[in-house]
């Protein structure tokens, strides 16, 4: 990254952060309203504690941790960088309060700044890294406090204002003639671990879907049954709408209103279903009579003309689940668990959503939930 | 109740509640750290609908409910008065928010004195039961934020000041001869519908503890092994230690401090011994060669001189379990559910505790918890 | 218990054990449907363990243990006697065989055969206890086959003969004056421990009814709506009905037949109702305007001209929950585990079922199982 | 099949699977020690009603289903055919007896050889596939009693021959030049759908180890602390480690010995360790410096020289997910729920075990389980 545009990320990044807060209340900042899930509050803090953990102390001489008990509250996952708060227990952080954690920021930034024109390249790289890293964080505290006033029987919105309407693309098929395509993060910008190394990978000719399938057009598989036959699920997704009464998408309500960032609003036909997870997509392509694109087909994909929808409105899932590409080395050191040790059990998204920072995502981009997650911005792009 | 007495009740009891609150903060007030407790929030709003719903409703013509959508998020477990808000969802109500719960009670404060003055006998019964309800809730607002504050790892103090330190009285036997004992609520003050029929009861005679168990006393047991002695314990209390790793009282450290209202604190020796369950509670009265009184012995023996710290530093548990006196019959209509349907699998426990408002506890009251409940201000005294 | 009486109450007792299994197969008998409840083959071994571990081992000179490895396959829950295999694992215990069991009897036997001649009072005591404890899971190894049957979907018959039908007599109210009575064990019979010591009670004059609720006037409850109505249960009862869907009796299957050891049988609407939890007896006595007896009432009751279906047709739920008599004490060693440390979290059934040995019962017995146990031969007698 | 094949393979498999349960008591054959495990006896059952199913009643005119009851028992997840008994519960099934499961089967196989001259090509596909599908479920059958045994303190051996000692092959590192192989089914002879459509797949160089990793082996990264090192454990797979308590192989007993169908036995530290999670597997490759291989480097280079204990000892954990091959349709029909509605959350074994029937496998089958999954005869074999 040259030397102007790493302080304008960082400044932007830590502004954008901000910004999302700054329509909840201190309340609303505290509520965890599932495991998976973590208070916005806490997401302002833990983006904190990355500089401070993996920027600060070890590249800023001198440097004054902001509080000595606060590590242990904020740190995530990283075994390597001591003992965590329990993950199910971030909402019951009352203290330090939102107004100390954004004096927690501040004190960060400050440090920051003196560190940046001084910063050797590792310190930049990680500075990088964890502007990237709180990027996701911004993606996360939108869900977030999405499902948390999902919660609320009042359905508070989050954004007041009207949603836009969406005119969607017309729906095509795509060819894609196949063969062999490079796979992975190329060129000099910045790319999380998990895309590398690029290598080729051999595909077969496949169709995919110019746009992402609509509300509309899923209502129509509601409609159909598609809630009620067995046969158009995964064995584990029947095994979910089973014991969790699913229905629709979890968003959607019984009064036919959908819940979103701007409050209960009527259903879009037109708007790409989000809030989708890996089962219900599988589902409706079964039902389609088509299925999802592979994590390969989709990246060689997007650049072909006519691929509407590819990061603007929801990730796509893929069938592809996530494992390490072949050669991949997790870095060393705490930054090495950022990526590698998630690589079992979860389906790959791709694309982008309306929830994601402007310039975050990009076509190599590697996204991804356990399969039952629909709590994200996630929706389906066919394929066949 | 005199004339002048209940608005002097009601003010004051309306003014505790928002005292014992104003040391919170927003997101102090928002927090629910189990099932079982509530959030300091919620405390506020629910008394507060108790008073809306039970007496203005009912008895102030022209009354207007202050938010519609309200009742159900309050209401706590009366089926007769529609659906609730689960409880274990009570903590992520961060709206309405603690400013809008407050002006809640202003509004319907305004509304019960504009009746005060024109209100029968009815509405008049149950403002009272509305104030020792909400007397109740104060209780258990303290209970329910310190639980919640000893699950953060800062451990809060919700009242900075120094504990008082207690010189208890020394501990004697007291002998009370048994016979016919009447037990249950007499005169014309208030009590709870759990408190009658006033009704003879007879009594074997017994000796009962001056005082209650100590700290100190505790520490003994531990120190002899008592958690890891199952012969002394309820099967059911064995169970929970082996299933929940006890080894101390809820809030005793492990570094040997003790924590509570004013924060973590070196352990008093000569203070007594609370937040224990039942189960250790039995199992440290068998281990010190004695037993738990019966509720009926407890209120025998009560007026008995030399009877200390009997309602102003933990309730006791006692060996009855929580059932309808003989002739026991709810009053109708939804003050009806207040008390008789929980009247299985939980343990009396009589007195008071320095949790409980002045004014709030009588010999006669009955206080119930299940068996493994060890959150609440609750002691142990013995017999034998 | 006179010299003649011993041998006699032994041989009779260890033979209608065998005879309770003669009807099941090898496969049967190692039928475990739930943690509560136990395989037959293990009914069969822990009750001749009980006598080789408690009588033979101790007081026989020169006893040999039959296998080594097995107490602890067969001791219930005794710490006192070494460690135990799980109980939700006893139907995994395909080793030892049915057969081997078999002859672990009749080793016992012989030994038992061997000792009687010699046994002092002591081994003499014993002996009786461990005849009375056998005829305990005698009832238990009827009620867990019936429960293990009633989870095939053949619905096997345990009894393929035809069930006897029951003319109940007709209901009427018995008078109690009440006073003072006496309660618990008196004369020289054996009894348990949990019915000493016989104290008095001081009791109010009630009504009892002549005899249990039946089928026909439950299937009215149903019909009323009755389990669709929260204001007649207690709380916890409530939500049992809610978490587990319950709709019926446990054993009234949906096409109106009613499953037992007789297999699915037509509804005998005369019949008593049982296999009802005490959640359910409660409901039901809301409905009917009654209540249930408190135990006291139910033995003072029980000698009444006209209180018919006594100890025949079904256990009786209480009013009162199990708790130690005034001045209990359990007995020294493994034998003082065998009541009082159940004492907490149960209520009390009075009477007998149709299930319980000859001689088994008595009108000073103590049943008890916790308020959600619905697989047991417990019925309701009314109080008013 | 030839036509003299096809009798042939289904009397020697018909055979096979009551040759496994000759050693097994009525008691052993209904044993079921956890949900995914099912009983010796519902395996010969449900291969049998496989048979029924699939090919008597569609394919031999007049055939009389033995009971129409039993369908609903022995139908294991095909939706398309109608309910099912709940998997948990099939260890309650003591009716039908393993004796009339026999004459089940004896009535199936009569039925089976009255349509083989008969069958057209359908029907020679399909009991084709019912004869792979009773393989499969005979290594089950090994698998699961073996659980079962493990619960039992008594460690009852299923074979108490002595296992034979296993001399592995020096242990190298055979090279695989990559690029383009084709991979999936090639040929006439039978595999199941999920290994088609065969398709050309593009590697990168590798090597990949001549054999299994053995139990000394393991047992040296037991003794470094490989069970306490997080930073060796991909997230989930360190979650279990610490919710179950994980500390060695399933079947490493605490005294060193191992438990497997010739009872426990001291550890061999030539052996293949077996009975791995693909978690432990993964977390062993990352201390050995290795990695697992994927299920296409498995298969390609499975033909090398060198390349031992293929099929014979273990399955071998690949780092694949378990997902569809491009262009994979399942068959239409209840056959086509065989594989496809389980290709999520599951990860490929290659190879094959000592409990794999002869013949079963080939190097382009694909075995898989959950990632957790302990109790299979799963191994390592280790690729960089
Ligand atoms: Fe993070
Ligand atoms: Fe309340
Ligand atoms: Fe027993
Ligand atoms: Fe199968």
């Amino acid at each position: 990254m040259t030397l102007d545009a790493l302080p304008s990320l960082l400044l932007r990044t830590r502004a954008h952060s901000l910004a999302l807060a700054a329509p909840l209340s201190d309340e609303d900042a505290q509520l965890q309203s599932m495991p998976d899930a973590s208070p916005a509050k806490w997401h302002l803090a833990h983006t904190t504690w990355f500089f401070e953990t993996l920027v600060l102390v070890p590249h800023l001489p001198g440097y004054r941790v902001f509080d000595e008990r606060w590590p242990r509250l904020f740190n995530s996952y990283y075994e390597s960088l001591g003992p965590r708060h329990a993950r199910p227990q971030r909402g019951l952080l009352s203290r330090p309060s939102l107004a100390e954690v954004k004096a927690y920021r501040q004190h960060v930034d400050a440090a920051l700044a003196m560190l940046l024109p001084q910063a050797d390249d590792a310190a930049r790289h990680l500075i990088e890294l964890g502007c990237h890293h709180e990027q996701q964080h911004q993606e996360l505290l939108l869900t977030d406090i999405l499902h948390a006033f999902s919660c609320n029987p009042l359905l508070p919105a989050y954004d007041a204002s009207a949603p836009a309407s969406i005119s969607p693309p017309e729906q095509t098929w795509l060819q894609h003639p196949g063969g062999i395509v490079d796979i992975g993060h190329a060129g000099h910008g910045f790319a999380f671990d998990n895309e590398s190394p690029r290598h080729p990978t051999l595909l077969a000719p496949f169709e995919i879907s110019s746009r992402l399938v609509t509300c509309g057009e899923y209502a129509d598989f509601i409609a159909a049954g598609g809630y009620q036959e067995p046969l158009l699920w995964l064995s584990d997704g029947w095994a979910a709408v089973q014991a969790q009464g699913w229905q629709r998408p979890l968003y959607w309500l019984e009064d036919g209103r959908v819940f979103g960032l701007h409050g209960a609003q009527a259903m879009d036909a037109q708007a790409p279903v989000t809030q989708l997870s890996f089962y219900e997509a599988c589902a409706f392509a079964e039902w389609a009579g088509a299925r999802l694109p592979t994590e390969f087909e989709w990246e060689a994909a997007s650049g072909l003309p006519g691929f509407a929808q590819a990061a603007d409105q929801a990730w796509q899932w893929t069938r592809s689940s996530y494992a390490p590409y072949p050669g991949f080395k997790p870095a060393a050191g705490a930054v090495g668990e950022y990526n590698g040790k998630f690589m079992v059990g979860q389906q790959v998204l791709r694309g982008g959503s309306g929830a994601t920072p402007p310039g975050h995502a990009r076509p190599s981009y590697r996204n991804f939930f356990p399969p039952a997650a629909r709590w994200q911005f996630s929706g389906v792009r066919l394929a066949r």
